[in-house]
């Protein structure tokens, strides 16, 4: 038995509940890939090698990730890699909606990789990258919002 | 990294979104514990020992695969096993909010045990033991809703 | 093109919920059954002839509706009328959900029948059997909750 | 502006979900009614009187709170004591399906009433009496989910 | 009892799912529009000559199927084509909340048109014109997620 | 007891929907703040000066209520006014869910003030800016969807 997951994100920062995500499946998996979408519809504050660098510096502690980025199709990608399971973190009911749909697609592409859900806690629920984005803008306090290992990052490219 | 999984439930009987769920846990957890929740509040029709004797059935080409009984909170009852996972099936958006709120007790009670979630295939999304049991009672078809090993158990039970 | 509708419940007693989705229904398909479940498991107020015979006064102006009542299966009541369409009133999304996957089920034992969904006006969006019920006992107001031909029928039995 | 608020419950037992909306509405209404829910359909396991009790113990801080009970529907109740004010606690989705109904048909039976809603912090969103009458039954650990004031009641009467 | 029916939509491609919603329609009411909605806030891929021609390929063998199209608001076109039912495919929960207010608006404007929803069937659950979308450019495998008569019209547009 | 309260909003346009909130929290609260929230991210099509303008036509009878306009974060804001309570309008569930994460958000950046919900009342269930400004676009009849004291404004500026 041997489990290789991926955990795929924007990741446009990193927040505490992504690490809470990373650090709960890098228990359970033998190797965890945290991958960066690189999808040019989306317009990201933040480049591939900057959230890439930050998901390092906040991980760095956890042997069994990997940090990567990918483009195109999920299911494709984790063909690529073998991952047997894709990871993905949960908050609200809509969270989940959607999500229940992009598993049926991608193990319809993908049968060999399989979707698990985790829920973030309770703490967490109501953050978002977008959440961290509005709040560091207006110079809000991220603690325990953004990983401190990140913060000044966070606050440097949203105030310049 | 060692993964020992529990999979809880009441099994009045096993549907085949049961197997379906066991079967893809099986893949990626090294053991996986199916274990029938031995409730005094709740009035099954199929004894304890029935419902385990059908999950032994569908299963026992599985080989990490370990048919249990409990009772008490299943939070508890994952410590005394070691789990270190709690694996639970979603169908529709109830059933989410309900399994949150209890991942989120369980891990209170026992952190050292996290909650993940599997979907349930389109085929299987309508899918229950209490759905089973009002077909089989008026003797409609049971293919491709309760494992072929046990439909003549679920129909003798039912209709008797 | 000939299209047999069946609206099944419980009628507990009827609503004028019921009474809308009856009438719309009544508009679009040629002929309308409206089935009372007739189920051994649920303790309704009144019995079945004292539903059906609701049902008839508040709908003897719609000639094409046709009041019956059923035990079993709906998807087999169905196919006993040659009913090729299954008419359901919603009104939350937790409704939804219960019925999709009924819907689904329905489907599956008797696919000449489909599921159509008609939702509730915003007024009666409230409106039930069970707030009919804890209203009538306290002797509260009924107007636009009942069909005025039948509110001294629901105070009565509910105040005896 | 003189604001009479409700808040009405079956409280059985009282938890730190339902302390947290109590203290949270007492600062912002003048006076706030903690209504025990006494309705013969449902079975607590505490008396209204014991409720009354745990109700008083942990709202004694609080000046403008007063704790009584009712039977019969909440709208006449709130009619009576001038109520101009219902509270409610949310938490999940399912809960607000609920409760939105709920406020439609109370403002319609009793229209100077008004219906507010206050959502439970993340800490208390698993919190419910049922779940904390589980853990207590099992000897649980009840630390932040009952006032410290009641928690030697809950254990008695749950282990009894 | 005459029933015309209009199905509106962006259709940009028709899917599966479509053609399914279309196909259970046309068993049931005596005319069915499908109605291609020409709305320049939204930049479709494919023209509106280009979608009436697929859903002209796909529903040749449908005779009470009328392929149109229209621009403004829903309900106006009902009237224009005496439509007496609106008919809409529902997936998810998130579906029907926005459809069910979309159904008491038109309700609103035009009360001669009635709207009547169909879930799609548990294969279909997942798909959509933006999911095919994806797929396609990434020339993923389309079967039974776009019919056949118009797969390759979709893999040129969306690889060209 | 002094109760200070905010009602925040886009208001492109007030529909009869904001004015319901507006007129049921002025009932209950000592001060009633509505903020007309002024973010470059969003292209309204009324300007802050015109929101502000038609609010004030449509509340000129409550004594209570100071029309006002804010940008930045909105617990900020309420910080500012020394506002304890926000009040927010909750229409359907997936209203509800993105407005309990903003609550929790809300009152980890301001603890001081609290939000509160109050549901649309049946009628306003599917009234938003939005559908009036497409209504009005196509001249559409506005009347219980927008006061009238502000719908030739309206009509003006969506069909100008």
């Amino acid at each position: 038995m041997s489990s290789i997951a991926v955990y795929p994100g924007t990741f446009d920062p990193p927040t505490c509940g992504h690490l809470d995500i990373i650090t709960r499946s890098a228990k359970v998996f033998d190797t965890l890939y945290v991958a960066v979408l690189n999808n040019s519809d989306k317009t990201p504050i933040f480049s591939v090698d900057e959230r890439k660098n930050m998901l390092s510096r906040i991980t760095n502690n956890l042997n069994n990730v990997v940090i990567t980025s990918f483009n195109g199709l999920l299911a494709d990608y984790a063909k690529q890699i073998n991952a047997n399971v894709i990871v993905k973190g949960l908050r609200a009911v809509s969270d989940y909606e959607y999500e229940y749909q992009m598993a049926l697609i991608n193990n319809k592409i993908n049968p060999a990789a399989d979707t698990f859900f985790l829920t973030t806690t309770a703490e967490n629920s109501f953050l978002s990258s977008s959440v961290v984005k509005d709040i560091a803008r207006y110079k809000g306090d991220l603690t325990n919002m953004v990983p401190s290992e990140i913060q000044s990052i966070v606050y440097s490219k949203l105030t310049e």
